[in-house]
């Protein structure tokens, strides 16, 4: 979040003369823009799948005609509070299970990069009081882990100190071969695996890319999440691979930013010495 | 994320000499020891909600006997269709809808600020992408605001450039009076709000505390929510002031975050005076 304020740079504007006011505003009504759209968005949508959902019910009340609506509510009950704690009311005992190994490693990465999707969460007293401790120190050792292995591979692949004593010839060499690796990576990581995915789990392209922005936003609705399609047989070690692949693709994101800025400086230099 | 790599003050140390080899390794075993702990937790908690949702199924199959499992198999798919799509299957049309004006302005918080339950989750495409480039603006600007705000504050109750030329009297009453003040405020943002969203949801403390933690932590699984409960009557304005409580108190830790830091120095400065 924010860094320790700083003890002498900072000049003396007031709360309300500074930037804080007009920020203030902008957000506000950012944030109201973004609840209109939603609400105008969503709100019919919701309407006909919700007008669809309860013709459904009666049609079903309809054909079993020994089930009662009062029943049927308890039911809906029951299948609601297992869902809440995990359990996938269709099928029967012999299901996979939400905690295997496999699956308790992508909980803890998605504890730790606070993705938290949701669909897996801890249903146990101890589980959560555990959940809070380990993200309590999981989270900054994310933060502290990223940055680094960012700034590290960022100091190994710019080499800045002696780069500005290369020949010309040197210099523009480099500067292609890193944007070159920069984006051969980007496809490595960020465009090829969503295609995997979204072919192993029978989705569109562009539900592929909207889970792989709603994960790497961190921000994780739950709604598409690899390995979680109760009608599927996956491989055991697919979800520890999707943990993996998430911690990389944020390890990767966290280096565009730290080179990026680089990259763009070297590229106006060598411009400018290039036209003269 | 990462800062831009600097390009004068880091010494060149390699990937494999520097920190971030001993960093790989802790964050790798922090995880497999959290995906341990989780797994030995959760599974047998599963196991056992599992179990018993098989034996009320079988219970609920023998009490209607003009229902065959696979008509159940059949209705339990669309029930869950219709909750994945945000429908809640309980009751009639005439639940409160997830998508009003309220419920909108508090997902557009959730999606700023990365928390993401996913409770609320867009199902439309036009929705989904929406989303995407609503959080590609959102997210930067919720940390810009969020930083300016508490180095606002900051820079308003710390005042950084006259406080060393006080008396000492004055400089210990300043101090005091921050603590006290920060103090009162972690009370009043921190733990009394959760205490009553506590007492609306019927959640246990321990519960309205680990609501709290998950969301101001950003990870947001969507276990426990507010205003979510469709047994219960809200007042219509109980969202809304949710998504302002959420953002209040995430800039409020993040003014903790940059006051602490100064508040700690001073004391231990006026320690040192005092002592002689
Ligand atoms: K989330
Ligand atoms: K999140």
């Amino acid at each position: 979040m924010a860094q320790a304020c700083p003890q002498s740079a900072m000049p003396r504007a007031g709360l309300c003369g500074g930037r804080v006011l007009p920020l203030l505003l902008a957000y506000i009504c950012y944030l109201l823009l973004g609840a209109t759209v939603f609400w105008l968005l969503e709100k019919p949508a919701e309407t006909e799948s919700r007008d669809q959902f309860q013709l459904e019910k009666l049609h079903f009340l309809g054909n079993y005609t020994c089930l009662d609506r009062w029943a049927l509510e308890q039911f809906l009950q029951v299948i609601l509070e297992a869902w809440v704690k995990g359990v996938n009311p269709q099928g029967n005992s012999t299901n996979p299970s939400n905690w295997d190994f496999g699956s308790s490693f992508f909980f803890a990465g998605t504890v730790v990069t606070t993705i938290g999707y949701g669909n897996l969460a801890p249903s146990t007293k101890a589980g959560r009081a555990f959940c809070v401790f380990y993200a309590l120190v999981g989270i900054p050792l994310n933060v502290v882990f990223l940055n680094s292995l960012g700034r590290g591979l960022c100091t190994q692949l710019a080499t800045p100190e002696k780069w500005k004593e290369w020949p010309l010839r040197s210099q523009l060499l480099q500067v292609l071969g890193l944007g070159l690796g920069l984006t051969l990576g980007s496809l490595a990581i960020l465009v090829f695996p969503p295609m995997a995915f979204s072919h192993v789990e029978g989705w569109s392209l562009s539900e592929g890319l909207y889970f792989t922005f709603i994960t790497l936003s961190t921000i994780g609705f739950g709604d598409y999440v690899v390995g979680r399609d109760p009608s599927k047989l996956y491989v055991s070690e697919y979800r520890s691979l999707a943990a993996l692949w998430i911690l990389l693709a944020l390890a990767w994101l966290a280096l565009l930013f730290s080179l990026g800025p680089v990259l763009l400086h070297r590229c106006s230099r060598l411009w400018l010495l290039v036209r003269g």
